[in-house]
């Protein structure tokens, strides 16, 4: 393992030690629920978004504990949304990371609900004083988190997805759609640095570059992966996108079209880093692994 | 219609013209999923949760507007709960309020990420500075907020309630039930009052009691409804509870101990207004209405 995925894994096992403890114990009569919950936010996983906050922050000096706190909401934000596309009448499937989806493991009641549930922990744990001591800056961090997952972003995105299962999309629809269904919570991974912190536009603008290129560059890979990727490495159903007939970045631009344009976001995610120097070496590894990362 | 129902209808109407501007236009390739999510929040309904922050927040003398925008949220997670409770997985109703069910108007997927979405919508209105002026204040709203709708509270209890189909539940899990699935929104629907204002003590606790006693009567009036009541009256299928052989209070209390149960209630409720004199009666009101009401 290089120093790299080593530093991406202490930061996950930090994130995952932070939300056994902030998440319900699977306790009283709605147990089923918070053991749902746990399951799904406290199982493997390559918490990037997570990493992707706490790096950014670095860079920007904010408080760690604070960082770890906005780490785990947006664990549980992405553990929720990936509980309900695995839904049977999303896109039905059985196995995620390897292990069986929530709706197998448990049942689609309880799939339903726990994805609700993360939604309204990860609103509460920005929102809880530990967060930050300037309630402005939580209410922020709220509003720009809800902004990202809601209809204009995470779960709009989504819309598009489906919709495009039953009708043909165009590049620019599907450029849109991967902006707000993967890219609107990454780059609010990167943004929340400039909402703990106050930042100089030039540094704003910096990160906001950083994180609109590598959500773009994350989701045409995530085609690619589907369409050239297996199972084991996945860890997930491959060549469903093909299968449904869906317009991804492959479908439209080939696999080596694909390829190029990835590599063209990942340089220019790259050169947004440049005013930070040596100190966003580590950003930019971690663009380098979203693009040749196998699952 | 009496004075008080007239003033009910003129809260309602002011919510719904709130949420109007609030939520989403339907354009746009997602325009589905924000059509589904007006649907669902713009159609009809009581809005008592939102009536009842307007009425305890005026006791207090909050801000209107601010007042309002608590208001909208407050629906907007009531249209949430409704939707994702009537799904196939779920409670499994085709009809509400006298409307098909949104994912019987619309389609399952698209009935889930409506739900979703208005539970993002909610925090973003709460956290929005036109809320308040005090950062603090808007992030309070929206930390006690995902608490009542989170694992503690609202979705909590939906659990119990779904697991109650399964085995049999004693009164005080029926109790818990229905204090985190009905009661804990509608306390926080009093509890924005003191959020929104520096109240004494006295009147902390005087709200407070008043929305845990209306909130339980609540939920033992719909458990009456649905053993006593018909389906054009109510605007919902009836008769489920029994049917499914779920425990309500009124399979373990009996239909006249039921009753019984939410006078004493009512009364107590009432009993907590005392310390606003004649300024609460609109209030008092809302219990009778609660108690009283056929749908």
């Amino acid at each position: 393992m290089d120093s790299f995925e080593k530093r991406l894994n202490e930061a996950a096992d930090r994130v995952t030690v932070a939300l056994d403890a902030l998440l319900p114990r699977a306790e009283g009569p709605e147990s089923q629920l918070n053991s749902a919950m746990r399951y799904a936010a406290l199982g493997p996983g390559k918490r990037l978004r997570p990493f992707l906050a706490i790096e950014c922050g670095r860079l920007v000096n904010a408080d760690e504990r604070g960082l770890l706190r906005v780490a785990s909401a947006l664990e549980c934000i992405h553990a929720y949304s990936l509980i309900h596309d695995d839904l049977p009448c999303m896109d039905d499937d059985d196995l995620r990371r390897g292990r069986p989806t929530v709706h197998r493991a448990y049942d689609e009641a309880t799939a339903v609900l726990a994805g609700d549930a993360l939604q309204a922990v990860a609103f509460e744990i920005l929102a809880h004083p530990d967060t930050h001591n300037r309630g402005s800056v939580r209410a922020r961090l709220v509003e720009r988190l809800s902004r990202a997952c809601g209809p204009y972003g995470m779960v709009g995105g989504q819309m598009i997805d489906i919709l495009g299962e039953r009708q043909e999309l165009d590049i620019s629809i599907v450029t849109r759609m991967h902006r707000m269904k993967t890219g609107a919570l990454i780059s609010y991974a990167a943004e929340t640095a400039c909402i703990l912190r106050d930042v100089e536009p030039q540094i704003r603008r910096a990160l906001e570059g950083f994180a609109h290129d590598l959500g773009l560059a994350y989701q045409i890979t995530d085609d690619l992966l589907d369409a050239t990727g297996n199972a084991a490495d996945t860890g997930k159903a491959v060549g469903k996108d093909a299968g449904q007939g869906k317009a991804t970045f492959v479908t439209i631009l080939g696999v080596e079209g694909a390829q190029d344009r990835s590599q063209h976001l990942a340089a220019q995610a790259k050169d947004h880093l440049e005013p930070f120097g040596a100190r966003a070496d580590t950003l930019k590894e971690a663009v380098d692994y979203v693009i040749n990362r196998r699952s």
